[in-house]
């Protein structure tokens, strides 16, 4: 029973009827957005047990290539092996602990530790600590490695040492992803890192409603009908929709795409019932609109993946808690978030083109970017100010709409639902132990 | 029983301990200046139960004119309503939590969430929430109301369920406020605000006692007899002190204002005998000065309030926790105290003038703001210095003079009973939920 | 029993849990470097209990003169008596805790507060305190004092009420120190402070080995012999080695200096055996080396203190937990710790040389400097790197090399021992209270 005092400061019994204490169809608990204890219990029971995604293949071209990231206080580095494989590990010598790479990405032949040269290969093993004593049993340093998965070129890993399944996302999801082109003929245009001064499932709610749409993302609710839920859609716009679908759905199924999210509003996510952390769907566009951008026109010459054809409407992937994105014909953009403290969010937004787009010829930046930037600055001052008022005496858990906000909802139970698994192994520090080199 | 793991990790018996090794006529026990529970629990006993001064309603001159101001973690809203009323609310939406007015002041004709605009009457009633389920009652789901009232032009707010009668503080502060004007026909030539590293308890004992004076605010002190205490006061001076308080008794009663205070030294306060958390007197000044300036000349060409004659000597106003001011006869100094964490405070000085008054024409800044600012920046220096000392574990609580820091001694023991009080509802947030409309 | 909500979150039993969970020629566990619980504790066993390396005599040549410094939270005040005599205090008032000197050095006749002008002599007796009431026993409220050593002009100072026996040190270090003229013939050339984001004993941990030199210090290990153990000693390193230790006793021996370190890698220190915390050897340089500079070249005209010869390899002292340095021929670099937090480190090296030495004329800063500052910036930036990586979840006390790192695991034991000792009096403040006049 190790002993650790940064653990939080308060017990299951409390925790427990925190959670039981909540109210059906309402806002999280104040406490449960300002308290560092929290954050703690929901970086073991959730960020240390599931899948985070971290990055994209097309990153690590070659054996060496590495990323970095860093996940609360706990950096990770992702590294393709010389066998071509994606590996991840913690990124701390297995000797006093230092970090071993601290660039943002880069490449290596050798991993070496910059205090006494301690060397790993790329697939985590010590292969020299010379200095040490002659008796020492390298096989049990190498580094610790994450369990990792690649999915259509996105890299999933996780700090759990027995994460839930990752089949069946890779089952859901492919379907959606693997026309986007993300493993094999994309490349990174544009990185945009925010740091967001709020709790990150107040980030995350923020994404899974559109209720705040109408007012906070003038341009974004032009191009779609996520803001039409069942009750909130004239006849007129119905029409449109409806026709929408149908065409599309029709066209897609020919072209051997996969069928249309067909109601208003957003899909139905996270599932707190069967506890499913992931999702994907296709939803139409405005008429008018041939991808998310301001204006609906075009802004990358190339389609993505497979596409030889524009209408394909958006692809929309998301997995709990800390990714998702949306695909249009010529453009994805992907969202990664981090937790950096109990009110502090790192997020990452990625714009992918096709790999032979060539900037200022086949696409102009100040094209590209404004529609997911502007929707995603807007968001993020929301975020602040959502968490400047639940630190409030005076905040109160709302009540959560019905029509507009069932993800917020089902956000929350799937929240529960995680915080109320009593883990055999809370108490550890959820890091798979093993010999890199056989992880 | 709701719980919070944010609340202080200190027991009340451990807090009741510390209270009762008290010494008598010592300066606080070290721990009370320097940890966040004791500060949480002042924020539960002192700042959330009492009445704390929050602006002038001459900030606020129109309808829907409003005001904010941030107590500790608590965001405030102070609004005139449609029928003239001035009312207090958290600025929290009660959907989601979001700050509704982030502007320090301004006008709204409704009060709108920026998140997801649920609207409100400037009297807290929820207007509208477009997007929520039918069957939602709104009557509920108004802001949460702070009681207020307005003394002479000054706001007082509290966020306790049931504040202490403000009844006795009107009584005994109206006769020394009104003739000052600041309800009718005053205006604020200026506000400067401050940061102070210091717990604010040691800001508010550094103006109970004027023992630092004689060197620490040269200016301050020859405008006044706060430094001449009974035995500290020499014969040439105390019969220059007690001609002008038998001069100025005689002329004030004629004016029909009230008396003077008769006595070298600061007037008796706070009141921990019979819990007296607000007081108000009028001092004379020294030969020579009209009023609180460097050189004792008039600063504005207007008198404020109803004076007709310069001779009036200086209106002092005090409440506990927060405000404190005085008042010559061409303009009013008064400052705002609000704690931002246990050792940081917020404080705000107002500069008052009769609103006929135009700067540079009737007055000019360079001669209006030395006097008091000079001073206040003199005391935020020693009361850092202060907070470094009683920081270090060498720090032993010192004794207090019996002469002349009487009221640092009131003030100890003030405090020492409202944390004693062990009110019911230190368990609730202190927060008095009700319609908006209502309160 | 005075309660302090402030201690530790952390009972002595969990802290002797992490202590005897300790694997024999580990490392640190990870709470131990991360904990701001561990750290008080440390504050208390160790920094309150031990000597601290405070400053030089010839830093206050004169009476009056003082410097400050901050351990921690304690601001300490080091001064020269009218007899001569080097003091330090607690430098609070007694009064009402405000630090008495700000500037890092000066002079003062007497030591007045700022705040109300209680006034101290240099020897910390109370002498004014106008203002009190009179039956004020005066001779109960001088100023703190702290036990004070000094040692061959290196000050040493105590928080501790019965701080462990000076002596011993003096002994073994006097004939090391004598040499060096610290007392009597020296001046700071240059003081360079550094903020390190590291636990203090990361920082300590890196000074006690010389495994990270090879790649870490590249102009270091030009100059001397710590990094050649053995078993990593070349025959011809050896072979030089042992000529100049023989050539270098037999001179040394003759100019009356003691004797050498006579094998390869670092003297043994600190001795958790027998709980020692001083200690003192003289290192022969490299061939070609005369002082320890880029180029093994003189960089001061003058010999430091007694030395009629540039033959003196390099005498080295150290003290736990705040204290090394580096005398060679013609100059001397020590460096002083003062923890600043869990994860903060204030370093200051201090550059001697003799005092009859003239800036640009008998010596210039770019050649005097860059040896040592090189050395210790280099050493931080590893410092916060190994921090960075405890900090991770996935850090693991790793193994430590029985050949090269035998001094960090005496570090961990010394340690050990200090957090074991189970004092009568933690819960004191640690904090000798008398009369500073009678200390």
């Amino acid at each position: 029973m190790p002993v650790n005092d940064t653990a939080p400061a308060i017990s299951e019994e409390q925790l427990q009827e925190i959670l039981s204490s909540h109210r059906e169809w309402h806002n999280f608990a104040r406490v449960l957005h300002q308290s560092p204890a929290i954050y703690q219990l929901e970086m073991e029971r959730i960020w240390r047990q599931g899948w985070l995604f971290a990055g994209f293949e097309i990153e690590l071209p070659k054996p060496g290539d590495f990323i970095t990231l860093q996940m609360d206080n706990a950096p990770i580095l992702v590294v393709r092996d010389d066998d071509g494989k994606v590996r991840a590990f913690h990124n701390v010598c297995r000797h006093r602990g230092t970090t071993l790479c601290r660039e943002s990405s880069g490449n290596r032949r050798r991993i070496v530790c910059p205090y006494h040269q301690w060397t790993y290969g790329r697939n985590g093993e010590l292969l020299h600590c010379h200095g040490m004593h002659k008796d020492l049993d390298k096989s049990e340093l190498g580094l610790k490695a994450l369990h990792t998965e690649v999915l259509e070129g996105m890299i999933f890993v996780s700090l759990a040492d027995q994460p839930p399944p990752f089949d069946p996302a890779r089952q859901l999801m492919t379907p959606f992803a693997k026309p986007l082109g993300l493993a094999s003929n994309c490349k990174i245009a544009k990185v945009i890192d925010y740091e967001i001064d709020a709790n990150w499932k107040l980030v995350f709610e923020n994404n899974r409603e559109c209720y705040h749409c109408n007012v906070g993302h003038p341009q974004y609710i032009k191009a779609n009908y996520d803001i039409y839920e069942e009750g909130y859609i004239s006849d007129s716009v119905r029409t449109q929709f409806e026709a929408s679908v149908a065409r599309s759905e029709k066209s897609w199924s020919e072209a051997g795409l996969n069928a249309a999210h067909s109601e208003g509003g957003l899909a139905h996510f996270p599932n707190p019932v069967n506890d499913i952390w992931y999702s994907a769907n296709r939803t139409v566009l405005s008429d008018g609109f041939q991808t998310e951008s301001m204006d609906g026109a075009r802004v990358v010459a190339q389609l993505i993946g497979d596409y030889k054809d524009a209408d394909v409407g958006v692809v929309r992937l998301r997995t709990m808690p800390n990714f998702w994105g949306h695909a249009s014909c010529d453009h994805a953009v992907l969202t990664r978030l981090l937790p950096g403290g109990h009110k502090k969010t790192m997020a990452r937004s990625y714009w992918l083109v096709h790999q032979d787009a060539v900037e200022g010829v086949d696409y102009h930046l100040d094209k590209l970017l404004p529609f997911w930037q502007l929707t995603a600055e807007q968001d993020w001052e929301l975020c602040k100010r959502a968490q400047d008022g639940v630190d409030s005496p005076g905040y109160q858990p709302g009540p959560l709409s019905k029509d507009r906000e069932y993800n917020v909802n089902a956000l929350v139970m799937w929240y529960m639902l995680q915080m109320k698994k009593t883990t055999t192994d809370d108490k550890k520090s959820g890091v798979q132990e093993c010999n890199g080199a056989a992880a």
